[in-house]
């Protein structure tokens, strides 16, 4: 009987399909369905993603195993989407308590990446004009990294974000990524790029994650189930009304 | 010792400003404000409004607490913003396992609105083309009220939610209103309107809410401090990374 319950118990597992890692081109295609056909507004899943990347954060680095005396977050914008989910990231970051500095060298032109930026400045979130190269490992806890995209084109990062990856390669202060670590190719892990403590995979995680060691979040809970079906992405199941899982 | 002990503590007490309760001018102002000085998108602050009342819904109303077999839940949602933010809390009650229906009988013309139809269509959550008067106590476990927010004029309620809110006032399903019950005046508590069981206040909780006696929610801690400040809302802690609290 053990035996047969054992093997029942084995054979129900297989039936679990294991996690789908996305290509860059199957990440592009859920992101311009879920606009296109879905009707999600930019700024609502902007909204959605950041809110998430905020308490991955909190579950990582709770405020009270900081290292430092403040709960200092440097948070490291790119001009795009990811960036703007920085954004937001950082707008929760100080609801929780934590004290974000951002960090934003190009802003987009669109008003709906504007809007964001506006919304931390008036919530009194400092902006650096630099980056404070040899100040980092001192000043802040955690680099919050939300640079560049899975649509960036990791052959070919041009200043500022060459010499900003430059740096983070060389610092001690631990990095948590949006999505992709920038620098990375969406598809394959990187062995000589940055390398983050913590990784927050937004949808559905990509290729170059099946190796990622480090703590590892999934943020997207509110995926329409055709969008699961169609690209067999067989997410795990969220526990109670988080919108967030670590894998 | 003791006593001084207690002296200081309700001194420190008596320094806890109370709770504000919005007039109807004010909690206009208040929505103004954040769109057009702090720049938030409506479509954002309706994705998280709703997200809200779909969280307050799971507290006050668990899943395995339901007294009819299926989670069946009726949504009626506005033609305008307060219907919006229903069909958000729709689409996230699916998402926790929840089985909404809606009830949405004037769609707005604006594409705002249109667009959170759409995402609850796609969520194969169905739409009712008429209101099943005679059901509802033996379908749906609970009425979600998202029809007229604090903008409507109580002293000109049109059909169809005239008829809809006498149908309300006879249901014995319990009502859970989003922020202000329909019918009711901003500032007054109603003798004679629907008496919902669950409210859930956006923002700050308006007059009308200061003796109402169900579970009273409060959803909006992403408030800028300057506006928090500006009107002396008082706003509760929040307890943990919780996006609402129960008042």
């Amino acid at each position: 009987m053990d035996k047969m319950n054992h093997s029942s118990a084995e054979a129900e597992a297989e039936t679990i399909e294991p996690l789908r890692y996305l290509s860059k081109g199957e990440a592009a295609s859920i992101e311009t369905e879920l606009v296109r056909d879905y009707k999600f507004g930019q700024q609502q899943l902007i909204e959605i993603w950041g809110h998430a990347c905020a308490l991955a954060i909190t579950k990582a680095y709770p405020l009270n195993s900081l290292a430092k005396k403040q709960p200092t977050v440097l948070v490291i914008c790119g001009p795009d989407q990811n960036g703007s989910i920085g954004l937001v990231c950082a707008r929760h970051l100080r609801i929780f308590e934590y004290e974000p500095t951002i960090y934003h060298p190009k802003r987009s032109p669109h008003s709906v990446h504007q809007d964001f930026t506006v919304q931390c400045e008036k919530m009194d979130i400092p902006f650096l004009s630099y980056l404070p190269t040899e100040l980092i490992n001192d000043a802040y806890n955690l680099v919050i990294d939300a640079m560049l995209g899975p649509e960036a084109d990791p052959a070919n990062i041009k200043e500022p974000y060459s010499g900003i990856l430059a740096t983070l390669k060389q610092v001690k202060t631990p990095i948590a990524s949006v999505d992709v670590p920038s620098g990375w190719d969406v598809e394959e892990a990187s062995q000589d790029g940055i390398h983050p403590e913590v990784l927050i995979s937004l949808t559905a995680p990509k290729k170059c994650a099946m190796s990622f060691s480090g703590k590892h979040f999934l943020a997207g809970r509110f995926l329409p189930y055709d969008i699961q079906k169609k690209y067999e992405l067989n997410l795990p199941e969220y526990p109670g009304t988080d919108c967030l899982i670590e894998l």
